[in-house]
């Protein structure tokens, strides 16, 4: 049941910081900020291969994520959901599109062998 | 081996708010910020009896928790943790020492029969 509410998506789209918890090999939890975006019904994201939370996303599709509006600290979101796509295609583009809104310049932390993957979670 | 370190310290002590990673109780994951202090070596927030939070960690002492620095959002700290203790004793006190922090007045959203419980957490 699945659709992004009103208020979900104004806090995912502002500049505001995801916390995104997903679950290490042993079944513990582990959290870390992300920039994201709501697209169509779909909270999206970009980390790169390799990273825990991308091993622990191509491991176990269940996450959870919570935000709150960076101005308004009492105004946030808590949301359970499920990894429904990771793909490396757009990836490089994508994490510039982030960088624009987050820091308004292209990814400036690009390393060589980086490979960028586009997440996109469905709320439960 | 446990201990926080200086920067974890500074950014658990500044007015930001921790995002907490618990384990449902299917295994999957929830997180929900949360006010916080560092106290001895342990990171100490507050919360009720009841709530999912709470339930979670009383069953599963596995946590993770995640902050960054309000004023620079890519000062961040990220820690697994272990809950070593849960308790009511002095709790309402603890809230509202926690309030003052975060809002410099003492508690506003207490609610009849709201059982405060303090958490401590150990860093892994």
């Amino acid at each position: 049941m699945s659709n992004l509410s009103g208020h979900e998506r104004e806090i995912l789209s502002g500049k505001n910081f995801l916390f995104l918890a997903t679950l290490n090999p042993d079944g513990s939890p582990q959290v870390s900020p992300v920039w994201v975006e709501a697209e169509d019904d779909l909270i999206v994201i970009n980390t790169s291969r390799g990273r825990v939370k991308e091993r622990n996303m191509a491991r176990d599709p269940r996450v959870a994520v919570s935000a709150y509006n960076h101005d308004d600290p009492y105004n946030k979101i808590i949301i359970r959901g499920e990894v429904v796509e990771m793909t490396e295609e757009g990836a490089r583009e994508h994490i510039d599109k982030l960088s624009q809104k987050y820091k308004g310049t292209p990814y400036p932390w690009m390393k060589p062998g980086d490979r960028r993957i586009i997440v996109k979670i469905r709320k439960k």
